[in-house]
């Protein structure tokens, strides 16, 4: 497989580096192909401005920025840095985004990368031939996979169905199914380091080792279950369909597995 | 009430800008003090980086990006524009977050807003005299209200209680209750532009309205109910008690009124 490896921490020394570093490593001795975008080390701009898409801006009109994304995508007008990471996520069948948990999401760097990167007309917005927009399970990344690999401080049972700071998978819910899904690309079940703070040489070995199994199961690794938009679990108004998950609510009932 | 608008858009000529616009107008008309954050216009820095807390980063030693956000707080070393956020924060007894919604979240730049503000000993990580962790519904920040207006392209039907796109409010979790809740300040109900992408004349007059009348009831709007971390519905390992939201799971069940 050939894998994308997307990593923002500002400390090459951390817990972060150390599980790339490895996981990279795991990922080549397993015979596939790694590349790496490490945002820190690349001075990633990370907001979304004039910059992306000089021509456009130019121009004087009103910015919309949907539009002028999928324009300068269009017209090969976008920036440098931003045509290099689409290169990137085309080659790749995978991508990881590695990340510390700041404020339960991933750090402005990386947030800004998915702001700038994954562009109207690459990612999203786009058509199929009847018309029909391909979204939640299609569009632009269809057939691509994604996986997240993140740290929290936290202990794991704050994190499980009924813990204080939210089932993780729901908390990530933006990531998993607003953006990995939404652009067609699978999510994978997460990857996440508990207890990251008080993380000792015993911890790091173990972390290191449960890293390097999961990067051993990669390319047979099932995806979260959640519902394609078109395929008839939804209704024309976007709503799912009374009979599935009945009587629920919540983001939960997007998973065909969901409780 | 003192109130703090921090926006984050790259076009003025946008609904953001008008909406910012007559949202802090009626503010002053109800006789509220308001002082703004503008985001792009201030060209804020969106990235945590050794920047932040020069003299930290400069000792060489391995960077922990709270322990060293904490010690510049407590020594006063944190960068100008970081302190003067704080400072604004301090003042203020509601802060609105006013974003597009970009990848179901606020865009990098108001990320970054949270990740370099909102540091370690400023508006988390501080305990009470018995050492017990101010956290979610207390915090550094606690007294404070948060209330966030935002705008999505697509349809309201596609974020209701069973839309395709997630419950708002569940969307919304990482930072109405990760963020907000966690540091102390109460969450206000979101105002939620749908469909903006397709926002004529006439939809922009009735959304300022909208907006105008939400303002003048700011004072007295009932926050969204979530519960404290400390008061006995949480058991040793933060996990919600049995009988509350009995059989329930997800993130729904930190709302005292969930379904």
């Amino acid at each position: 497989m050939k894998v994308l490896w997307v990593v923002a921490h500002p400390e090459r020394r951390s817990l972060t580096g150390t599980l790339w570093e490895e996981g990279t490593r795991a990922l080549e001795e397993e015979g596939h192909e790694v590349r790496v975008s490490d945002l820190y080390g690349m001075n990633w701009k990370a907001v979304v401005d004039e910059g992306d898409f000089a021509e456009e801006a130019g121009s004087g009109r009103r910015l919309f920025v949907g539009r002028a994304q999928e324009r300068a995508f269009r017209g090969g007008g976008l920036s440098d840095d931003v045509r290099a990471e689409q290169e990137k996520v085309r080659w790749a069948d995978v991508v990881v985004f590695h990340f510390p948990m700041w404020w339960f999401g991933p750090p402005a760097i990386l947030k800004g990368w998915f702001d700038r990167v994954l562009t109207q007309g690459f990612a999203f917005g786009v058509a199929d031939d009847d018309g029909g927009v391909r979204r939640y399970g299609d569009g632009g990344l269809a057939g691509k996979r994604a996986w997240v690999v993140t740290s929290v401080g936290a202990r794991a049972s704050g994190f499980g169905a009924r813990g204080v700071h939210g089932e993780m998978e729901e908390v990530l819910f933006p990531l998993l199914h607003g953006t990995f899904w939404y652009t067609g690309m699978e999510a994978l079940p997460p990857f996440v380091v508990y207890g990251a703070d008080r993380c000792d040489a015993r911890g790091y070995a173990r972390t290191v080792g449960e890293l390097r199994r999961r990067v051993r199961e990669l390319a047979g690794m099932s995806p979260l279950a959640y519902r394609p938009e078109r395929g008839g679990e939804y209704d024309d108004a976007l709503v799912l369909r009374d009979d599935l998950a009945p009587g629920r609510c919540g983001v939960g009932v997007h998973r065909r597995d969901s409780r």
